[in-house]
Parts: structure tokens; C-alpha cells; sequence
């Protein structure tokens, strides 16, 4: 995604910027900071479609009463495996943080643990979460219900469906979770606004635009419907993690979910469901890492296709961009720039570019 | 898949057939009876990749000694949500059963609780397991690898990865579960074997063949490697479900996998990891209940596409096949007809046809 136009912005200076916004419209320090740790990772990581693209909104809802600033958890039911809590409609990042926290607290004697969530909000790139389960020596797992219906039921002509997102993370020896994260959709919606919001044209398979024919057009393709992985597999692949992410703790679902960038003064009563695997709880760490590495092993040193140079593992090329961006500065699309330089003037602050 | 040249059987007899040839060759009555149902409840609900169309090479594996007949699931490992069991090179779907009945048992008291899996062999279905809990108001996981090798890392020239399937069931009101039940590539390989079978061709993004190029060709296809869904994504996917399958028991992954049609003498250690999440330590079932009935009634009202008379839920077409089969007769193809009618001879039994 980096191009020659895009503008180079430090990581501390990304996060500062953005923590100061948060904390000027009520957002608490401590959760200010949670937040846009979780938010710039995704852009570190490359994963521009879940990052700092998605601030302005953040910022809205909560400008316009949609979201709350000043979000405080509560535990609804707990069993000694189970948990449903209420994000009291904080920021997704901060209440899914908060989440996982608490599974992966719950499982500190070996269990497994599942906590279902309503009433939060998006929350960004599901391999956030699954990966601090990953620290923990625990296979993560996160899933979320989409933040705008814009999928139809396979051979259905009205989105009744988010693109939803889920992730898997599993412990290695290396410096990095081999870790999956992806939604239903051929492609995330994310990459949609971005490519509408840059003015570039999107693959053929990508969406259908309200028409429900194929279009290349970002834009109108945001009026339009995303396109399920496999056909009618990711229908049902999609409708599974909306069912996981909603119907265990009540968050909405279906004709319920609203419009992340519609509807900014409305609760989005967003659910998401976590869980964890103590990997010791199974074996032995050192034996299951043991065959981690040899399969890491078989992957990367599987005969390689005509000019290719390097297999990589899933969250391996993420992690190697989160190095180059620590080390480079963080890569912003010119109108994203702008977008966030626009906001900062409103409060006063500058977004200094490296180059 | 129902064609004029079908032949159609009965379930009953196809049972009894089935079960009559496990038990000649060793199988104990009551496990006979366990994998047949499972096997043959795939043909009824339509999903003949995974039905019958299998039975002849575990009869084979049994026979050339890749198979224990006699096998004894032994718990390796156990804490009060998890489980290690090694499923004694047994028959996979007997193992499955009673893999996911222990995961069932042990969330009696409303545990989240993971069955992790070695020593085990192609298992069928993996709905049949998800199923199993839904009926025990469990939200059921099962994840298995594939009994071959033949997909590769991306940006790989050799098949590192099977076509790993998982499914996720859901309880409801209606008179079968929500049920995804997906595998990894493009479309199943089961699928491919009865194309070759029945000498038809495939569509050209099913598969690859050995010289990495598209082909429709199924039996071509079968000799080289099938194709992910989404590419990368798809990557990533099968890559998550063989090594949940496989890294918590020590089953075979990568190079370790043998294959299901070749090596029929040497022992396949293949993996599953089953998981249930009980939906009343969650919520009480009825509340859970509702919002599923409203789930599925505006998956089914939604404005529907040109020419769409009725939309589905996943699982909900299996179950209309299982009703009409059930009633009908299950259709085999005629070269699976055959094929059947001839190892039945070796036992002195005949397969009978309705029509």
C-alpha cells in the first residue's frame, strides 16, 4: 500500500496525536491510551484498513453521542469457563482489550475460557486480541460482528449481514503469533474505503454495487454489497461468526445492526466473542513448540513457485512491516493525512510528517 | 448431484450392508454401527464426498492393516476443560463420536471444554460432530486436518497442507441446527474424487494440476493441488485449522501426513480438536433461543435476488435432503453403485436397489 505520495509519520507522534484528540473529547488517559495503542498496531502492522483511516469516525461517534467516552465494563454472568459482559458502548478497542484481559485472567488456572460481549463497538483488527492471548502461551480466538450490514444472505438482494472478521492466534518460538485474521468478504471492506477514499478502482470480485452487479468503482461499491468468499461457503462462514459474535451475551444482529457511518448519534450495541486455549492445559509448552517449529519449518522450506523468493507464515509479513514502520515511520495515504492534519487543527495540534 | 443413471438405495440397507462388511472384517458390532450411521447420514443429507463414496478405502486400510479394527480410545492427558485423547489408529469416525461425546460429558457442568486429538483417521463429516452438541444446546467446534497432502503454502510449489475442514453447529428451534461445515480450498476434494468417478469435468478455479496450471480436468486434478478460497486467506485458513487439529496432541502435520488412498498399510495419526460452549452458562437458552428464531427469520425474509424463490440456512438444505432420502432412497452413482455392489460380493452380500 505504500506509494511515492504517502506521507511518513512517526509511531509516537501518530500516537500522541491521536491519544490527545481522544482525551480532549472525554476519553479517559489510561483508555485514551489503550485505544490508539491497539489502533496504530494495525497501521505498524499494515493493516491500514483497521488503523488510524478509521479515527475520524471514532471521533464523530463519540462528538455526536453515539459511542461513550467515559465506558466502564461490567461483568453481566460469569461461570468459572464462561463470561458475558456489557462494554457500555466504549470504544470497541478498550472494551475488547478489556475482554480478553479478563479470559485470559480466567484462565490462569488452565482453563478454557469464552467471553461474549454486547453492547461495544468496532474494534479494529481482531488479531489484536487474539495475539495477547498468544503472549500468554494460549491459542487466541476472536470474532466480531461487522459494524454495517453490507453482505446479503446467499441469494439475497438486501444486506442482512456484516463482513465479520475473525482471528486465531497460536503461540510460537519465533518473534512473532502465526496468526489469521479475516473476514467473510473476498476482501475487507476496509480496503474499499480506502481505495474510495485514494480514488483507485477496486478487483472485479471484490463487491456488487446496489445494483447487485459486479463494479470496479470503490465508491459505488461502498453503496453496494461486499462479495462472500466461496459463494455460498461464505455466507454461511459470515452468518456463523455474526452468530458467535451476537446471540451468546444479545448484541444486535441482522435488521438490528446499524451503520458505523451513518447513524453516528445511535448506539451500535456491537458484540464480539473471545476466547482461549491454554496450550499447557493440553502438553507440555516445550512439546507443543517443539512441533510448532517443524511446522513452521515444512512451510517455509516447501519448494517454491516460479519466482518466488520467500514463503511467509500468516501475521509474518505483518510483523516484519510493524518493524519497518517502527523504524521508517508509519505510511498515510495524502487525503488520509490531510483528513487527520484537519482534525488535529480543530484541537489545536499539528501532524508532523517525517517526509 | 442426483442424476437419471442414479441408483437409489435404502438407508436401512445400505446400513446393514455397510455395518455387515465393518463387522466381517473385524469392527465390533456396536462400533460398526457408529461409523455407518455417521457415514451414511452424509449421503442422506447430500454431502456424498463425504458418504459412502469413502467406504471402500477404509475397508481397504482396515484390510492392508492402516486401520485398526479394534481400536480403544485411551485419555492421554486431562484437566477439568480439556482433554488429550489418542484414538488407538481406530476408524476416525468412531473416534470423532466419542471424542466429541467426551467433550459433551465433561461440559456437563456448563464448561467451555476442548477434546484434543491424536491416533486418529479420516473422520468424515465434520458437521456430524457440531451436530452432536447443538442436540446438548452446545454451540459445537470441530476441526480436523485432511487425510492427504495436496494444497501448498502460498507462494508453494509442493503440498504441504491438506484440505483441512472445520464446522461450527448452532442449537435453534428449528427441526435441524445451523450448521457451516466448510473446508479450506475452493471446493472439497471429495467432490473431485466423485467427478473422477463419475468422469465429469470441474470448474476451472477448483484446482491445479501438478504442473501448478488450472485444469478441469478431476482426475488431473487429483494429481496435482486444489485451490484455496481467497488465495492468501485461504492459505492462512487451512494452515489454522491443521495445526488446531494437530499441535495440542501431536498428530501429523506438513510433511508427517501420509495419504488416505496411497499408504494404506502405515498408521495416518491424523488429528481432530472438537470444542462446545454450553449455551446456558452464557445466557438462559430461551433468551439465546429468541434471538436465534429472529437470527433465522431475517436470514429467510430477506428481499431476495432475481429469479430466488426461498433463501437458506446452512445446514437447512442437508436436512431437506435427509427428509427426501430417507424416504426416496439415498442415490449412489452407478460407477459407486459398482464399485459397492463388487466389495459386497467379496462378502457374499448383495446391495439391493430401490430403482
Amino acid at each position: 500500500m505504500t506509494t511515492e505520495n504517502d506521507v511518513l509519520v512517526s509511531e509516537n507522534h501518530l500516537t500522541a496525536f491521536c491519544t490527545q484528540i481522544l482525551e480532549n473529547i472525554g476519553v479517559p488517559s489510561d483508555d485514551a491510551r489503550i485505544v490508539v495503542k491497539n489502533l496504530v498496531e494495525a497501521d505498524l502492522r499494515g493493516v491500514y484498513s483497521h488503523g488510524v483511516v478509521r479515527f475520524p469516525i471514532y471521533v464523530k461517534r463519540i462528538l455526536d453521542g453515539g459511542t461513550n467516552p467515559k465506558a466502564s465494563m461490567k461483568i453481566l454472568r460469569e461461570t468459572r469457563t464462561t463470561a458475558v459482559v456489557d462494554g457500555d458502548n466504549g470504544l470497541g478497542h478498550l472494551v475488547g482489550v478489556q475482554a480478553m484481559q479478563l479470559a485470559i485472567e480466567k484462565a490462569a488456572e488452565g482453563d478454557c475460557v469464552f467471553v461474549a460481549v454486547k453492547n461495544s463497538n468496532h474494534f479494529g483488527a481482531a488479531a489484536y486480541y487474539t495475539e495477547m492471548a498468544a503472549r500468554h502461551n494460549m491459542i487466541g480466538f476472536s470474532f466480531t460482528i461487522g459494524a454495517i450490514n453490507h453482505m446479503t444472505p446467499w441469494g439475497g438482494a438486501e444486506a442482512m449481514l456484516g463482513n465479520n472478521p475473525f482471528s486465531v492466534a497460536f503461540p510460537t518460538r519465533e518473534d512473532f503469533s502465526i496468526v489469521l485474521d479475516m473476514a467473510c468478504s473476498i476482501a475487507a471492506r476496509g480496503k474499499i474505503i480506502v481505495a474510495a477514499k485514494e480514488g483507485k478502482p477496486i478487483p472485479e470480485d471484490w463487491a456488487t454495487g446496489p445494483d447487485g452487479l459486479p463494479t470496479t468503482d470503490a465508491v459505488e461499491a461502498l453503496k453496494g454489497f461486499v462479495t462472500p468468499l466461496g459463494g455460498p461457503k461464505g455466507y454461511a462462514l459470515t452468518l456463523t461468526v455474526g452468530l458467535l459474535s451476537t446471540l451468546l451475551s444479545g448484541a444486535f444482529f441482522g435488521s438490528d445492526v446499524g451503520d458505523l457511518y451513518e447513524k453516528t448519534s445511535t448506539a451500535q450495541n456491537s458484540g464480539h466473542l473471545f476466547g482461549v486455549l491454554p496450550v499447557a492445559s493440553f502438553d507440555d509448552l516445550d512439546s507443543y513448540l517443539d512441533r510448532m517449529d517443524k511446522a513452521i519449518s515444512d512451510m517455509r522450506n516447501a519448494k517454491k513457485a516460479t519466482d518466488v523468493e520467500r514463503i511467509y507464515l500468516p501475521g509474518e509479513r505483518e510483523y516484519l512491516s510493524l518493524l519497518k514502520h517502527r523504524q521508517q515511520g508509519i505510511p498515510l495515504g495524502q487525503s488520509l493525512y490531510r483528513e487527520l492534519a484537519e482534525l488535529g487543527q480543530a484541537h489545536a495540534l499539528r501532524l508532523s510528517r517525517i517526509a
